[in-house]
């Protein structure tokens, strides 16, 4: 069974002549182990969802999971391993969700996998603290991830190991791919951690020196981790590139073809007979899923039955938040919650219309589940009725510590588990530690909400370090993210809604720390909010448009006003989203940007709104990094004045 | 002397009504045995090469080190201290490098000091190593590093701390606050790691238990760890915000003024009778160490007369490595590895001319200190001569692990320290682990020279993943980076030159996985690819202006030729750094973009480039993820092909 991992793998990387047969030769014995003799699923139906969950942390090592798919029965025919890393096939690079079937999670870039992997078993234990009744378990699996040195060497799986140690998600078990290679060489020389000792620092199970080539001592690892109160890390001593001759164990074998001479004599090593791409039926047989998939499914279908006849209510509630959909009465509790805000007009930072706008929809999702990486007050994401998650104590706001990234790729497992729709929030500077896991939410079109208060200089005495300049534009450059400025009370209320409605994808929150003016605004205007620019304040034969977001967005106000008093009629447009606003057809684009010469302002880089006011227009903006002083005295000092916008302003007319 | 601390923040953090009095009330102890008993440095001479480091690696408390600096006889005042906080002042909100002397390095986004510490160490250790003789220790230093909960959390901290365990850097010494407080809490909520266990696992020296409240037991565990053939962790315990009778132990004393009330029961608790910003002659007394700094630089200025005396050729050498001064043959050397590329001609990938780059300069730049995050056969970063950094065993190359992120910071640390050029290496998609490095290397003014490889869907089948869109705009929006992203041999030389040259600033140097033809250029042509931008091909009267960078200048070039088939004069711009070209005059930049309508092309997405085409102009890019394939069907898929671009140019005409 092993072999015929190792023989598909090196087949399909030599076949496209790129990727990386050594983990897959190395972990066969591993896989073997798990998937069958431990891991439940249903290849038949691969969103069933209970099933385990099996993650590829080191996801360079694709082709293992894509074998193990094909093997097992899943929709992932022999054809497809002949598409190997070819456009638009079912089986890229590195795995995909959302591609191919039984793919959890997208992993690559290092460390996110388990990352994400602690998530899910955190939404497992969250999910299944809030429905399953005694002897009705309907939420009940474990969380498998695979993960090699470079997994355990980058920062992120200190984050959030540490985190699920100390939560004791003792339904997460991590097999550990020790095979002391990485691509460098022998990692004795860069990486020489005690690793068992540092996951029992964080409390984790450690089940030492297992040999990951043998598979009864590898199943009884999993069976004895099955059993610990703690999260297990089982490190199978392996040997990279297992079966090949002349490369296993060394660099060589891990991330490139093995060439035709090689791939030859590993068949004669293996003494595998079968040409590239030919499974034998009884190696097909043993490792065939579907019967006891749709055995496993079977039993738990019986097993929610009963619970939908004995707690129907609870049993359409599950099944909706695991569909992602939204409770029926949201638009409405939505609705209410932007009124509100037009009503009580008040004027206060974003990051309290944040709270409140929280606040407001909580009750009405209890899918949500918030969080702060240590910054809970400052960042204000909880709300009354938090119960904070806690070691043997579940609930919906989680202190996530000082770790951002930690945070972000947690966020993105419990988004990808179902169930819940996560957010966490850090300050907007700091959106930088946790950047690459907003780029994998946005790849893999996840519903994490990513809330980032003390957006600018306006944070003041902090200074510099604290204080985003480039971060609000260089998120905007992150493909299918969504990213929203409010400039008020209502503004907020607005985009915390289109992030919850935004099924698939994530979306970044970003508040002041300040207070903002509230802005008056017709229905009309209420409404055109979640376009992503409107016109706030026009006037007839407009001979400028102010285009602001966020704190700037009163500057503008007044910037206009005193240009009406000099008499030249500005129009003022807000664009809290520009993301959005870009999705908008052609015709409302041009409507609310008018014909006249533009002004773009944003306590930000300018670079990116030229695209908005070209070579013609002008930017009020900061090119440089901030500085500690009183936030009044900053704006002040970077150029965000009236006399300043009315001056740019005119330069352009 | 620890009361002094003690009044000194509280009442700077109560007048600036903004600060973080916790941290210098809870270390003030600590810093008593460190700055009393062991840190050698000279206040008068805050740049003298063999002082001791000292650095905050948790920031907020940068009162704590103001006041340190203050009463150890720095040039800091009073009326400095009177400013916490102000525009401009000597004493912003956080630590920063050039702003106060005696400050080491900027600090507060968390756990970047103590990775800045261990490019300290780790430069000091090397530069021991290389001019050190018998009997004539010139470089021996010490790199002392005060964190707390928040440092331990970050990821980084992982990864800068195993490096340090890997390579034993035993003059690395930190002083843990261990306080049991974050902002949001008691850390035991989220944080429940067995730190030193954690420690020992990378092979510290670990020094549990110590009452950070009693300045004999740290004296002690400073001796011991000063014995150490390791790096050391000194543990602890602490109260935060110590002296405050009512906030102390607790969280609200972190981050916020302590208010008049509470700042009267702190001097009352502490018998502290003196008014703010007054400290009696005695305790000034104790800790002046003007003359104590004299005798200890004095004592060195002795040593390394002899050593000047005996080496000096050496000697100057050292002088002009910590001074950062290039070797006075570095121009010819350039100018030669230039030459080189015009002469050869060579269609190569240009992570490959960089690596030629590499090659030729670094027999004449002996601080060249080169590495990468376990990519070097991909990144090409070493070079023929090159030595790698073991433990116990120094050279010129570093194999940082897959920890892209503290090599970062670490690289920082270096660049800090003096004697060397750091660079170090990754693929550009994951400049987003290490992104705040970059920011803090720009924020700090550093030579740091960040190389990226595999720069574009050019990368092919590793997919999305792995394949860069926006990082290259998104590294342009960080404030006094400049990036580089060359599209042949002769660029990739120049660009390496600039970042080498650059003494005040950090670079980012973007190189291709693929081929890349050879560009021919005028003499004139070549000198001005210094200036970030330049007509590659001119034609009379052109009719529109192709502006290019890196991979896509061979585009540009045919496009431009398929245009000249059908009667279209179109210019060729090559973009090599909008960085350095937007620092050129505007004469200059005007001649080059020419009048004509303009179309960029850049494997990236397209906002960033509107400020160059208007929004009259066309872009051609990728704003989507990319795809696992070839990285020919990519490009083809993606839209760079001549009949795209030939399209794109007629449609602004």
């Amino acid at each position: 069974m092993a072999n015929a991992i190792r023989a598909l793998a090196m087949d399909a990387v030599q076949k496209a002549n790129s990727g990386h047969p050594g983990m897959p030769m190395g972990m066969a014995e591993i896989a073997v182990a798990l998937w069958a003799g431990h891991y439940r699923h249903n290849p038949a139906n691969p969103k069933w969802i209970n099933r385990d969950r099996f993650l590829l942390s080191n996801g360079h090592g694709s082709m293992l999971h894509y074998a193990l798919l094909h093997l097992a029965g899943y929709d992932v025919s022999m054809d497809d391993l002949r598409n190997f890393r070819q456009l638009h096939s079912k089986t890229p690079g590195h795995p995909e969700v959302d591609i191919t079937p039984g793919v959890e999670t997208t992993t690559g870039p290092l460390g996110q996998g388990i990352a994400n992997g602690v998530g899910m078993a955190l939404a497992e234990w969250l999910l299944a603290s809030q429905f399953n009744k005694p002897g009705l378990d309907v939420v009940d699996h474990y969380t498998w991830v695979f993960l090699g040195d470079g997994c355990l060497m980058e920062g992120i799986s200190h984050e959030a190991c540490a985190l699920a140690g100390t939560l004791r998600l003792n339904k997460l078990i991590a097999l550990y791919d020790d095979n002391g290679i990485s691509i460098d060489g022998k990692v004795e020389g860069w990486f020489t951690d005690d690793t068992p000792q540092r996951f029992e620092a964080y409390g984790w199970n450690v089940i030492r020196n297992v040999d990951g080539h043998d598979v009864a001592a590898v199943d009884a690892a999993i069976a004895q981790a099955k059993q610990s109160d703690r999260p297990t890390l089982i490190c199978c001593k392996t040997i990279i590139g297992k079966g090949s001759p002349n490369l296993q164990g060394g660099d060589k074998v891990h991330g490139a073809a093995l060439g035709d001479k090689e791939v030859a004599a590993v068949r004669a090593h293996l003494e595998w007979a079968h040409e590239p791409f030919v499974i034998p039926q009884d190696v097909y047989a043993a490792w065939d899923a579907k019967e006891q998939g749709a055995a496993v499914e079977g039993e738990w279908n019986k097993l929610f039955a009963a619970y939908q006849a004995q707690f129907p209510q609870e049993a359409a509630e599950l099944q909706r938040r695991m569909a992602g959909d939204l409770p029926a009465n949201f638009d409405e509790v939505l609705a209410k919650a932007i009124a509100a805000t037009v009503e009580k007009k008040e004027n206060i930072a974003t990051r309290k219309a944040s709270q409140n706008a929280i606040q407001a929809l909580a009750p009405a999702l209890p899918e949500f589940l918030g969080g702060s990486a240590d910054l809970t007050g400052s960042n204000l994401t909880n709300w009354k009725e938090i119960v904070p998650v806690r070691s043997g104590q579940p609930g919906n706001h989680i202190n996530y510590g000082v770790r951002e990234f930690g945070m972000s790729a947690i966020m993105n497992g419990v988004a990808l588990h179902g169930g819940f729709i996560p957010f966490g929030a850090t300050f907007l500077t700091f959106s930088d530690y946790s950047r690459n896991a907003l780029r994998m939410a946005a790849l893999m079109k996840q519903r994490s909400i990513f809330v980032f208060t003390h957006d600018s200089i306006g944070l003041g005495e902090d200074g510099p370090t604290h204080q985003s300049v480039e971060h609000i534009s260089s998120l905007r450059l992150i493909p299918q993210l969504d990213n929203w400025r409010p400039c008020d009370t209502t503004e907020s209320a607005v985009a915390w809604g289109a992030a919850v409605q935004r099924r698939h994808g994530p979306s970044t929150l970003i508040f002041s720390r300040q207070n903002l003016p509230y802005q008056e605004r017709s229905a009309e205007q209420v409404a055109n909010i979640a376009k992503g620019g409107y016109v706030l304040q026009d006037v007839a034969d407009a001979k400028v448009t102010l285009i602001a977001t966020g704190s700037e967005v009163e500057l503008a106000v007044a910037a206009a006003a005193a240009l009406a008093g000099e008499g030249i009629a500005a129009r003022v447009v807000s664009m809290p989203s520009t993301d959005v606003f870009d999705r908008q057809d052609a015709a409302y684009k041009k409507a609310v940007l008018g014909a006249a010469p533009r002004v773009a302002i944003e306590a930000g880089v300018t670079d990116f709104w030229y695209k908005y006011v070209g070579l013609e227009g002008a930017v009020v903006g900061i090119d440089s990094f901030g500085e500690s002083a009183p936030a009044g005295v900053l704006f002040k000092h970077f150029g965000f004045t009236v006399e300043n916008v009315v001056a740019k302003a005119k330069s352009v007319l």
